[in-house]
């Protein structure tokens, strides 16, 4: 796939009406450094992958220079997962101290095709229902904001908030990290005891693969956020039958999966 | 720390004046299960470290209803590196399958306390200049906008540009992950041989440590985002002299540390 794919969506705004736009592609790139994983990450495809492996060399202090870099392999595709072979003049003798200080995480979650596999037989389809009136949909914006507090005084943070199917609001967790506060937002209610009450999650940013992934791993159908979803967070909605909305402001959206959970939206088709 | 932390911080703008400013938390978490790492993550403190480990446990699988917790427990502070201790009533046999599972990273670094004195002994403090005056400053918005391609499709992406002492553009990348984009622009540069030209890092989000990391790591002594910076990135620059500028747009922004690169700022004390 390249940086981005060709996908159907539903305007909500402009008369409801499905248009062909653009989701930005990610898909998992892995360094691999003397045979051994040094890192995954879910990146966009086609746009400088030994840009990235030299960049995360360095950042990682693992060279100084790129006389220091031997070879730079892009390996076979094993399906959309794509490796980088690295070669160093000279590679690190042990990888003991390495690991724990590489392998960090923003609290994410699967990479690789062989992970996607796994996921699909730990994961389970979701069922239909429930339906969401339109208008309460388009509601979930104010509840949210009035629930978060620590961004009015710094900018700086991500939101994630539940809501059960009557559109109310169950929690929103703020973190600087936009899996962080999904997280703590449904680790919350799991420690409660009403994780099954929730319905919508609500995120602030982006929704890509791994947004998408906490939402099937909770049993959450509809998954709401205010910027754009990617390639990998649509294919993971449509194999697991969840909602995906992006682009939500108060008075429109785009839907990208998932309608008949939507009420009211009568869409025709392009 | 709390949620958040106070700092001074020049806003352009208003007459250019010293202002107290909050910007968010930002410390590392570990998640510990049965005594090993399960993951570590950057997150803001003082919210919800126990919803965060069961939503992630959640999240990967490892449990499937809160019973399953037998213990979640904070272990004392070390430094500011905290560490949630877990106890499953079946924790997984072996790690040698989760390893690959968790260990993801966002092309991320160095967390913990230990992270963070390994850091400060490979990364050398910047010497001063180079002085951009700041009607160059401010023109780098439009340069970096002109250099992006793919979000005008998308509106998806992240972007990371690096502009020379003189304000020309040397690179613009953009990835779904904030920290590919720097890493993939950074490396572009280092691999065509030309990075040490590069003296200003330009990000679309936020800068988080890990952004104010990799700018150290090649040299680059200016940050400029257009979103906020963390606590942890702010005492990285100031540890390292880093001039470090957020919430940036054409006609304004906030310089947090490191005035002395700007020209034309005049700041009255406060």
């Amino acid at each position: 796939m390249g940086p981005s794919m060709r996908c159907r969506v539903l305007r909500w705004e402009q008369g409801t009406r499905w248009h062909q736009d653009q989701v930005v592609g990610e898909e998992p790139l892995e360094l691999r450094l003397s045979g051994r994983t040094l890192a995954v990450t879910l990146r966009t495809p086609g746009t400088g992958d030994f840009d990235l492996a030299a960049g995360f060399l360095l950042a990682e202090g693992l060279i100084q220079s790129r006389e220091e870099i031997l070879e730079l392999r892009l390996c076979p595709k094993e399906g959309s997962y794509n490796v980088v072979e690295i070669r160093l003049r000279e590679p690190p003798s042990s990888f003991e101290g390495l690991e724990r200080h590489f392998f960090v995480t923003s609290a994410c979650g699967v990479c690789g095709r062989a992970g996607l596999e796994q996921l699909s037989r730990r994961l389970n389809p979701l069922p239909p229902g429930p339906h969401i009136p339109l208008e309460r949909l388009l509601s979930l914006g104010a509840s949210m904001e009035a629930g978060q507090r620590l961004f009015s005084s710094t900018g700086g943070l991500h939101a994630a908030a539940l809501f059960d199917e009557r559109g109310e609001l169950l929690v929103v967790r703020e973190d600087i990290g936009r899996h962080n506060a999904v997280d703590k937002a449904i680790g919350a209610l799991l420690l409660q005891g009403r994780l099954e009450q929730a319905k919508i999650l609500f995120v602030s940013g982006r929704s890509g693969f791994e947004i998408a992934q906490k939402a099937l791993a909770a049993s959450i159908p509809i998954v709401v956020s205010v910027s754009a979803p990617s390639s990998l967070a649509l294919e993971l909605a449509q194999e697991f039958g969840l909602t995906l909305i992006g682009f939500f402001r108060h008075h429109r959206f785009n839907l990208y999966t998932g309608a008949d959970r939507i009420l009211g939206l009568e869409a025709q088709p392009t």
